[in-house]
Parts: C-alpha cells; structure tokens; sequence
C-alpha cells in the first residue's frame, strides 16, 4: 500500500485555503492525506495563522487525522513532500493593486494575467517559482508541483523551460467554470457533455458535442445569446459578436473579451479605476471580510462568501489533479502542460493550455489539431508575447521587457505604454531583483507615479 | 434511451467473425445489437454461410435476441448501419499467398503489412474501402467505420485523405498483445502499467511506466532479455539488440524485426518458403480445420484454434472500440487516426497509430510529443512509403509505385525488384482494375512469373 | 534573338507612369520593348489620355521606336503580352478617402496598407485582380504580372493561392528607399553593403552588412539616431526605441512606426486628419498638380514634383525586375513572392516578402532563417490577418472580415471598430460585390456615415 | 584597399593541392594571395614536401610572388589565416581501403561517403575537425572554413552544431559535375541554365530550366536517355529507372544510384573487389603514379592525370567559394550550409546541400520549397541517419553508432552489419580515440577481420 501523502502549500496565508482544504476532505478516502504544510512569507504570517487554525478546524470535524503545519521556513515545508501547491502572491494584493492602477491610470488595463499587469506578475513570480524548484530538486525530487500562482501558464513554461522541471501541471478554474455555466446552458449534464480545450491560459477556445459525439457548439452559441454565460466573476460580461463565434464555430474564453470587445472591456475597466477602485481593491476587500470570518473559532466549514472571491472550483480543479496522480485516475482536466504537438500550431516544446487526462505520469494530454486561422494567429503572437516575459523575467532585460510590452495585443505601444512599464518597474523595485540595473537607471530619470494611490503605496 | 445497434460487417466470411460474436455478446450489456449483417462477395459466399450459421448459434446460445443476416448485397448491410466493420480479404488468402510468394521467389521478404505483399495488399484493398465509403455516405452517413482490413494504417489514411470520412478508427491486435506479453513478463496486472505508443501500423514504438507513474521502460528491457517478449504468433522471434533499444528508451513494435533484424528476417522467412510454405499457406490450412470446426451443428462457441491464427485480441480492441463510441466509454486503446498533432515529427493531416481515448467522437490522440532522431527518421520515411502506396493505389500510376517500391526499407532497389513488382502486377490484375493501363504495358514484355504455385495460380 | 517586348499596364492612367516609362527608356539596351498598352477604366480615361500622351513624347525624345497604344479594353491590352504590370487603384483615390477619414472619424487609423483602410483595398481589389489573371490565362499565359497594386503583399498572395498563377511578383519600394536611405547615412555605397529581408509588405525587417561580410546593423542603429533614417515621404518620423531595435538586432522598416509607436502615429494622423487632411487627399492635391504639367505638350521628361508623390524608386524596383526576368540578369531585389521556406517560421506556402535574385524563373528567394521571438510573433499574427483578409475578399463572407479587423493589431476591437467595418462597407459598396448579401443586410440597420466629406461623396 | 590573403590548407600533402594551386593562380586578381601554408601530419610529410615544392614551382612560373609553406605545426599555419581549406584524410588512403573491403568482404557495399564506409570516416575526421574549429577559435577568428573533408555534408554539420562556428561552407564536386555533363548533353552553354539543387552531400535532386525560365528537366531527361549522363568517374554508370524521373520532375545526383539501383551498384562493387580491387586502391595507385609525377623538378603545372583523380572542378568549386567570399561576388554555387529555411522539409537549423550566392557574408541560400513526397522522406531518413553518426562521432557511443548503421539505407540490419561495424571498429581503433571504451570492449570477444588484406594491414 502507498504511504501516506504529504502537502506542502507555497503561499498557504491565501484566502484560498479553505477551498483547498474542502477539495481535500472530500477526496480523503481516495487521496490518504498524512500532513499539510502551509508555508509562507513574513509578511503573511498573520494571514497564514488564521487559516491555518482555521483549517486544522475544518479537518478536526472530519473523522480523518491530518495535522496543519504553518511555517515561514520553505525548505521545512517541501522537505519529504509528495505534492507542493502553489498559490503564493509575491507581493500580496497591494502589487495587484499596483498592477492594475498604474496602467489605468494612463487609459490602459492592467489586466492582472495577460496585460500590463499580468507581465509584472509574471517578472515578479518567476524568479521565485525558480527558487523553489531549486528547492525541490535538493528537498523532495519526486514530488509533483501543482501551479496555481498567476499568470499561471507562463509560470509553468518558466518551470519546465528555465527550471528543467517536468513534474508540474498548471491549473486554472476557467475551464471548469465555463462548463460548469455551459452545462447549465444546455440543461445537459456536465458528464453527458464532450469538451475540447485548446490554448494557452486565459487565451483558450473550446468545442462542446453531446454524448453521441455530435459538435453542438454552435446550438450552444445560439443558447448563449439568449443566456448568460458562464463567466468568471471577475470579469465584466460584455457579449462577443454572435456571427464571429459562429465563424470559429469554438467557444472563447472569457478572457477572450479584451481581445474581441477590447474597447469596451477598457471602458468598464476605467469606470470601476474611477468608481469602486480596481478588481484588487475590490478583492482586498472581500479578503479582509473573509479574514474577520476565518478568525471565528467556531467555523470548520469554507464559508459561502470565498466563492465570490471568484476562484470558486479551484479547488475541483486542483485537488482532483492531486487525486489523479496519486491514484492514476486518468481524469479529464484542462491544465497548462507541454504543447508535446497538442497544438500544431506552436512548438512541441512550449507550454499551452489543453485538455489532458491526469495520471500518475501528470498530464497526457489531448491532441487537438490544428486551429482555424485566426485562432492560430492570435496564439501565435499570445505565445510570442509569454515567450518574451519570462526571458524578460529570468534575464532581467528591459529591452525584452519592452519588446514583450509592444507584442502585447492589450498595450497600445509608445511613449505612454513605456511610461506605465517605467512606473511599473519603479513601484515594484523591491519584487524585482534581477532588474535592478535597469530599474537604478530608470530612478536616474526621476520618474513620477501618477496614480495617486500608488505613489502614496510606494512613498518611502 | 439510445435505439439498438445494427453492425454491418464486411467479410464477413472470414475466419474472425466468432471471436468479434463473442466479443459482442461479452459487451452485450453496454453495447445491446439488435443485428448484425455479415456480407461477402461471392467467392466468400459459402464460408460466409458456414460462419454466419456458426455466429446464430453462439447468439442463440445467449438471453439476447441477435439477428445475424448473411448477404451479398452491400447496400443491404450497410442500409441505417451504426457500425462497419471491415476484415475482407481483397482475393481471399490466395492474394496473400501470392504477395508472399512472387518476392520470396527473388530472395525477397514478401511480407504482407509494410513490404512488398503489403503494398500490393493496399492497391488492392483501397479502391474497395473508397467505394464502401462512397456507399456508407449514401446509406449510413452517421455510421463509424472500423477497419481491420489490412494495411491498417495505410487503409484508414486512404479513407480519411480520399475519400474524406472522418468517423473511421483503424484497429490492429499487435499494440494489444505488446501489453498482454509484458504484464506477463513484469508480473503486474495491465491496469497497472501506463502506456503510450506511437508510430503507424506494424511500425510503433512504446514506453511503459508503473502506476506510480515511474518511467520502467529499461527495466522491461532487461526482463525482456530474460523471457520471451509478447510476440504476435506471426512473426519469428529473432532478438532485438538490446543496446539499442536502451539507446531509444523504447520497445519496438514485434514488426520492427524486419527492420532492426532484416537479414535474420529475410533468412527466416526464406526458409519457412522453402520448408512449411509461407505464412498465408499456413494460414490457409489452419483456416480450412477451423472451416470444418465451424460446420459441427453443435458448436456455439469460439474454438481454441482460432487463437492460433494469429488474430488474437481483435475482439477486444474491435468490440472495445465500438463499445466506446457507444457508450462514450473514453477507453484507453491504440489506433490508427488522425494524427493531430500527436506526433509533432508528421504532419497533422496525416494517420498514425497511437494512444488514445476512445468515446463518442471517435479517438482523442495522446500528444506523444517528439521522438528520438532515429525514430524519427524511421517514421517520417515509413510513412512516406505509405503516402506513396496510397497514392498508387488510387492512381493507379505505375512510376509512382516504382518510387514508393524504391523507398521501402523492406525492398533492395533495382531489376530484381522492378521484376517482383512487375510479376505482381501481372498476377494480381484481376483486383486492380486502377492500374489497368500500366498491367496492359507490362503484359506486352512477356513476364514470366517466376514462383512455380503461383505460376500455376494465375494459368488461364 | 528575343522577339521585342509586349507591355502591359493596368491602371495606366496613374501619376506614376511617366516614371515607370523612365525606367524602361533607361533600360532600353537590355530590354527592347515595342509597345506599351496602357489600360484603365471609365473613370480614368481622361487621366489616361494624358498621361499616355505625355508617355508617348517621353519615348518620342528618344532614339527608340516604342508606341504607347491606350485603351479601356483589358483583353486588347493583354493579348499576347510579355508582361503585365498592375497600379490600378479600384474607386481611385476617392476610395482611399474614404479609407482613411472612416477609421479617423472614430479615432482610428486609416492607414491604408495594413489598417482598416488596407484591408478594405484589399477588398477591392482582389476580385479585380482575380478576373485580371483568368484574362491572362485565355490571352497571355507565358505573361510575368508584375504587381504593385496595394496591398501588394495580400494582392500577390491572393494571385498565387486563389488564383493558381505562379509567375508573379509583388513590389514595394519601401525596402529601396531603406537601402538608399541607409547608404547615406552610413556614407557608403548602396553597392558596398550586404542586405537580408524578411517579412510581408509593409511589416519587414533587414539586417545589413559590410563588404567584408561584419554585421553592421548595430553600427548602423547608432548612425541612425544620429540622422535621419531613409523614411517613405507618406509616414510621419516617429522614432523607434533605439533599444528595442538593439534588442533585435534588425532594422524594422517604415511601417513599422504603426506597430512599435502606435500611440504617436494615430496622434499624427488624426492631426492631420483634422487640419490639412489625410494623405489620400494630400495625394489628391499631388496628382491634379501632376496632371496639370503632363498636358503641357512639351513637357517629355518626368517632372521632379513626381518624387513628392512618396513612390519614388517604383520604377527602379518595377523595370529593373522586368529586364531581370527578361535577361535572366539575377539582381538582388526585395519582392513579395511564394515563401518556399525563406522565413521557416512562416508556412511554405505563403506570401512573403524577402530579399531575392531575380531572373528568368521570377524570384529565387533567399533563405533568411528563423526570426527572433518577437518578431517571429509579430510576423504570424500578421501573416494571419492577411489571410482572412484575403479569405473574406474572396468569399463575400462578414464574420471573417470581422474576424480579420479583431486580429488586425491597429484596430482596437469593440463596437467602434464595427462601426468603422460598416461605415466602410456603406460607402465602398459599389467596389464589393462580393459582399452584396452583408452590405444589403447592413443597409437595413440604417447606417449613418459619420465623417461628412465622406457622407457627402456617398450620397446619391 | 583590403590586405593580401593568407591560405591554410590542412591535408597539405593530398594529391589535389596542384588544382587547388591552379584554381588560386587563375583568379590571382581578385584574390590577391600572400602566402600559403600546408600542414599535414607526420604520415603525409613526405608527400606534402612533394607537392609542396610542385606548388612553390607552379607558382614561380606565374609573374606573382607567392610563398608556399610547409609544416607539420597546424597551429603555425592557422596563425592569422583568412580562409583554411581541409582536404585531409584521417588514416590516409588506407583508412578508407579498410572502410571499403571490410563491409565487401560481407556482401555489403563500402560507400566511403554515406554507407558504412562513409559513417567510419565521419567518426574519424569529426573529432579531428573540431580540435581544428578549437584552434581557429584561439589564432584566426575571422576566418573562413572552406570544408572538402568527406563526408563533407556531416563534416560541415558537425563544425556547425557541435563546434558551434558558422564561418563554413562545405564544398563537394558533383553538382559541378552534373552542370557540365548536363551543358553538353543538351548542347547549351552553362551559363545559359538555370539551375536549383536540394538535398545533402551526395544525396541532391536538380531541377533545370532554360535561359527563358522554362522548367526543361524532362526534357533533359529525355536527353540522358540518348547520352551518358555527367557522372562522377568514380560511380559505375547504372541507369536510373526514366519513369521515376519522370514522375519526380528532377534530376538525381549520381550517388542516387545506390539508393535507385541499390542490387545493380552492390554487385558492381563486389566485382570490383574481387578482382580489381575497391576504388580506394585504385586510387592509392593513381596517387602513386601523380606523386611520380610531381616529384618532377620540372612539372609547374597541374597534370592532366589529375583529372582521373574523381576530383575534377574541385577547384572551380573551392577556389572560386574563396574568392566569392573575398571579393563578395555573389557567385552561385552548391554548397553545403545551414539550412535557414531553404529546403522547407528539413529543421531550419540542420545542414543541407542547396545552390546559394556565395559572397562576403558566405551562403546566400536559395529556397527551394517543399519536395514531392518521395524525396521528403528520403531526405529526412538520411538527415536522421547523418544527426545519429555525427552523434556518435562526437559522444563515441556504441548504441548510437548501431542505430545509425541500422538506419542506413544502403545497410541490411542484423548481425552481419554489427559484425561489419565491429570490425571497423577494431580495424580503425588508432584513429577512434572518442570510442575507445566501446572498442575495448569489442576486443574482449576476439572478432577476427574477415577480409585478408586489412587483416594483415591490421596486424601488429
């Protein structure tokens, strides 16, 4: 019999944990958890102490006997580990913050995974999910790495790419989410429905037949124009144009909205920057509350509220890969994963995000064939954009960094998108090591934050 | 409720059909028919009779309440079919003797998947399946075609490339016993090993990893060398050279001795034409005793001596198959299909044999991702042998035939070879009415036919 | 000897004439031409009888005895041609008007070879270019078309994959004015340094070096930013980031201003737009002053206002690739022509522009190699909104020329952006009668065009 | 105005240095030599004062002054060289006598280019030629590597991949050959053909056209049908089948006729062996007889019996790529080069044999575009088994060497090819350091050398 199995949790102070634990006590009797190690940060050590009470809280009313650790040392964490999750936030949500009101603060999104924001997100991550790959490679070599820190498709090209790490697969709830909406759509149920995904994360389309292997992707277009769609909620539902799904005859991504209604996904944005704040002021916000209730020593379920976070399924997601793996399950998840031909359309060697089946040997995923044209085109210079962050962010080269802003379908190139990376790299200096020489010689210019917020953010 | 099933199979006289009766009736909960069309053309007329009275008693053996027909008309058969199957014989076992003989009588491996026979098996058998697609769109446009005829892989790209039908599987027994040969070698049960091949038909490569997902490839090449490798009974044992196939981290296909091992192939074969008679004669006689097995009134039930000839596991990968479009089972089964993107070293046009899941759409390829060069290089030579052979065979050209003759690894180029070519144009001119003026050429040099039976085959 | 050269010019009643007729006197020794038909329709009669006057007194002041016969019947023209040369402009330049000052009206760039104006161009002109090529398959099927006719990259292609005519090639003389620009600030001569090309009209990238072979694109970049740079007199002289052109270690062309300072060139455009008009009408004012000097009867030289037209070397590029061909001369040129693996990262297929020898068989291309990420990137996307483009163009069909305005990386996706497609489709409806069904559909919504000088050039 | 040239030519001592000689004098103008150095090994010391002293009087016979070194010292030679030529053979001519008889002595066919032979040569002369690249590296980083070092195709892949300097152009005389045979055979000038070649080093296809661009290869082949076709001395004259020619629309190099009449070519070779002995002591003879010839003090110019040598246009081929180089005159010639492209069908970055326009910047390779099927599969067989003997000759693995034997078209697998390996192995032990541990092993099982002459050549 298999030993029992060890999680260590990088970024375990995030209010995601909860869910996490629930997708966990739920798979209890196929996935014999032994220890989880939440592991993180000094500046989430408050944070991480809640949770983790609260989560001890949440085992001790099952009748399982898993023991939460809490620490600031990482290599404890990961040492003997057989799964390591990420969902750390390098820089807490006051980096998001910043992500986002830099850039809309001169008429641009900030986007916090694809756009402005996202890259970033991406410069500061990076360097980091390589330390910990080093890490594992000394402390726990067999141990499989489940990736959710954002943007989380470059993050796990970096790891296999740059960190020579093969053992990760990169989760994200859009998948689930959109079946889970679609499967509502159609009055269907969810296992009676056959999906194909093809993409790379938050830039993916997919196709949907019936369970006699009939494609009803474009009766389900025509539901979804007299429906809702199941869309994240963090993001603004404007509707893309019937007649080009109809041409594509796949479903877009919700993401997909800033490439197809970028206009009014802008509006929207700048609306909420001048109204309500940003979507991490916003989030913040729901964090702080979800906090107050985690502190309640008398909760030991995840409460109702942390679905608004809008990472709702992440834990299906996350905790089934585990399960899958474990127990060679083969099911069916999408996930971020070598290309290995998947999509013709882009190098063997990349990472794309793709329908697999999840076994004890992680992802084998579903060949999908070649794109259409326009969907080829478009990930095809979506990679080319991933491509240029993460050499970016490993190289620590402005230049590339500013190659990979051009290339960005989101960012209007010139002197105000050079202006937005300029402040974004002065208000994210501490996160940025590996630029420092670019950033000591853009402090030379005195540059000025001009979002307000920010500048206060950064004032020594 | 899904309405019952009708199969319509093609040769239905063959020797198969009471292992593809019991591999219905053990599905029968999941796949419930309703009847089952045997066709053949007129020389199968008497064996087909034989058999299809067999495969009525093996039902009537059963609860179900299966119809078997026997006819000579296609149309009929194939009229509202749900599923064709195909296992004829383009001019019966005294083709393949032919495709055997003529190159055994130059000191030429005749063999009859990738060599010589088999190209000829393919001119033969393609016109044919071409045409029962053209009635299939006519009769049964919703209709899965699964075809065993062989040149598997060859006979499933015809359909897929000329005559344009997606909804086609092409099966094969060799991945099947791989895997039943070597769950015996390594003492663990098949669920318990993870498999992913790749490559065309008779022409595939595998690694293997235990269920903890651990690659154990080398390890089963070392017990390999201590037993006997799951070898199809069809083809003489010589060894692989083990260096080699560590050098690869892969195991061959048992095909692969014609190609790793061609000399002790050749000599083997060779003998056996001089000695027993080649294969095909072989098979004649064990088809004869099992004819007469199938005459005996009270026999409702597959008889052991099927298994020896050679078709071992076809019903489970056939029945399987169909069960899994079925029912949208999503089993794990090797196939000939569209490539995809499986195989990035090929095109994604193009037919391979891989993994893959098995459900209502048909196969969904497990992306394989790049193979080692010389692998590679094997693949992308192969199959330009086999888009050449396709194309003849649908041209009817006889340069073209020439050049993919000249490319087959199997066939030493020159006027020897151009003699066997020529002599099988001129035996087989009855089945290949495409390369009508090409046969009409050669019939005006006077070609002898060398091999003395055959000779005597093709008299007037 | 070679019989005496047949010319045909569609589109002869353009400005440009009198230079194309220079080029040809100038290369009279090496291409001895005796008639030049030159060929337009109604609307440009009148220019044509001009301009074909002032062509016949440019020939009449030389020793040679060339006859200008002009004419408005295309077949006359073509019959038995040697070469056919096209810079015809479908709804003269009022078409371009409308082009440019619909996208500008909403704040959009008109940019009318790869924007929104460019693809409505393309739109126009491809079904005249198709018809144009079945001509010269009935009338002068040995005819090399020699293409200038904007787009030219997307004309060029849709000749080669709709129109299955292979002896073409597609100029520009945008990479001439580089390499004459280049040549003056590095102060050397144009003969003395070494160029390589690649990439499609209008969106390429050079690398140059020195007679002994060293890279001196570097060098070059530095002199630049010292100088002025060998711009087209039609772009506004944004700077690119010198560091981004270092990162590449290439020379992006002109065009590119659109793409890696998008901000600045929209800015420059709607200045203009809004105090001294877009360039269509600049070029308006150009050409009704050049028409005024080519009814001088004496005048029989190409005037020097004709260089501020902004196609200067349009005849260098054009005559000089007809005497190549014709003399099989093989001189280095950069043409949009058939890829054949010049740019791996593009499909073999394609149409691309590239540094080529040009001789009797028409371009052999050099191969260039693989791009840098960004750049291959960049290449892809647009490589793929000019295949929608071109798809659309022939099919009629909305979504995919919806499809293509969403790829299009200088139009911002949204509801403006449809309006502009449809204000375009409104006022262009007369040259698009592929798209008779969508603009009848269009014409029910009631569309008002917002820009009133095109309103008005619309109106009944 | 640039400095006078300094030549190093390694294998100084071969019996072509009085062409490479004549090449130099003839092109004196444009190619203004100071000094040229031969070096060799001890085992050459005889013969490169031979011919050293021939070429010092060679050149006193002209009215330029230009000294001749000779040493054994290559790193004296290579000090400050602007172009280094190899024409050195490792083990001398009876290394290659041994890579002949030894697969003859089994019934198999030597081939010192691509066959077993070939293979041995490469693992011999690529460590060698990486240790030159080293030194060039550390004395002449500017200079050119003019390769003719056979298998100059992997020789020159090896300098590129492994030796990472891309300063090279490999040379080969058949292509020249091809043209001149072909000029006669149609009765055209040279010059007035156009010619486009695709493939690798002794394994190319052509295409020709007229000097009207007319694709006139069946034409020509019609012609080669009627005349002996411009074949290499050294090839036995074997037909190649007219209907394949056709139907592949290209002419093939002369060493296709291994591949295209693979029986006819073998039983020519074991012919030979048995009677005249393998071309390699043919030529040992002719070598023999040139160096009687030299040593004449009154011979100052290059033999007529040279040409006999099979290296005839040699120095057309090297002499001229020299002066390409050194005067950027964008000649066109067949060389051996990084693809970029050019042959679609190949990885962009593998070496191929392609026409290009040799200048300062070395190959200018034209695009070939995609090959027809049969040829697509042929070449990426022979990329495969070339990438597998390089790696071998570069990491000395056993493994690897087998499988490249074993993908080797021109080889039967089994143990007859391991056993002609093994001897090859052991025969050329001195000159194989890389496969020492390898070969030491092979010596513990007491392989005996069939063939008597190397036996004896062998022995201690």
């Amino acid at each position: 019999m298999k030993k029992k199995v060890k999680i260590a949790t990088i970024g375990g102070g995030s209010s995601y944990t909860p869910e996490l634990m629930e997708g966990f006590i739920k798979r209890y009797d196929e996935l014999p958890i032994k220890e989880i190690w939440l592991v993180d940060v000094e500046e989430g050590k408050d944070k991480q102490e809640i949770v983790g009470k609260m989560a001890q809280r949440m085992w001790d009313a099952t009748p399982y006997d898993v023991k939460i650790h809490t620490t600031l040392d990482r290599k404890l964490a990961l040492k003997d580990a057989d799964f390591v999750t990420t969902q750390f936030r390098v820089g807490q949500l006051n980096a998001r913050i910043k992500d986002e009101r830099i850039p809309f603060s001169y008429g641009f999104l900030g986007q916090e995974t694809n756009g402005a924001g996202g890259m970033f997100k991406a410069f500061r991550t990076i360097p980091v999910i390589l330390d910990i790959v080093e890490d594992m490679k000394a402390l726990c070599p067999k141990a499989w790495l489940i990736n959710f820190a954002n943007p989380s498709g470059m993050v796990t090209e970096a790891i296999i790419r740059y960190g020579k790490w093969d053992k990760v697969v990169g989760l994200c709830n859009v998948p689930v989410m959109a079946k889970m909406g679609e499967s509502e759509t159609l009055g269907v149920p969810k296992e009676d429905l056959i999906y194909k995904f093809a993409g790379v994360n938050h830039f993916h389309w997919h196709k949907v037949a019936n369970k006699d292997g009939e494609d009803i992707t474009l009766d389900l277009i025509d539901k979804l124009y007299e429906e809702n769609s199941g869309l994240p909620k963090n993001i603004f539902d404007a509707d893309f144009y019937k007649e080009q799904l109809i041409q594509m005859k796949m479903i877009p991504c919700g993401y997909h909205r800033y490439y197809y209604r970028a206009e009014e996904m802008l509006k929207h944005g700048l609306e909420e920057y001048a109204t309500v704040g940003t979507r991490a002021q916003q989030v913040k916000q729901i964090e702080h509350e979800l906090f107050e209730l985690y502190k309640d020593p008398e909760l030991d379920y995840k409460p109702k509220q942390l679905e608004e976070r809008g990472g709702a399924y992440y834990s299906d997601a996350a905790c089934e890969t585990i399960a899958s793996i474990y127990g060679n399950k083969n099911t069916e998840i999408v996930v971020s994963t070598k290309n290995d031909g998947a999509i013709p359309d882009l190098p063997a060697d990349c990472v794309v995000e793709v329908t697999a089946y999840i076994g004890a040997q992680g992802a084998r995923n579903v060949a999908f064939g070649e794109l259409p044209t326009a969907e080829k085109g478009w990930l095809q210079v979506m990679k080319a954009m991933e491509l240029l962050t993460i050499e970016a962010a490993v190289t620590g080269d402005y230049a590339t960094a500013l190659q990979a802003f051009t290339i960005n379908p989101l960012i209007q190139s010139g002197d105000t998108a050079k202006q937005v990376m300029n402040e974004l790299f002065i208000a994210h200096e501490r996160y940025l090591p590996r630029f420092k020489a670019a950033i000591d010689e853009l402090k030379t210019e005195n540059i000025v934050i001009k979002d307000e917020l920010v500048r206060e953010m950064c004032a020594p």
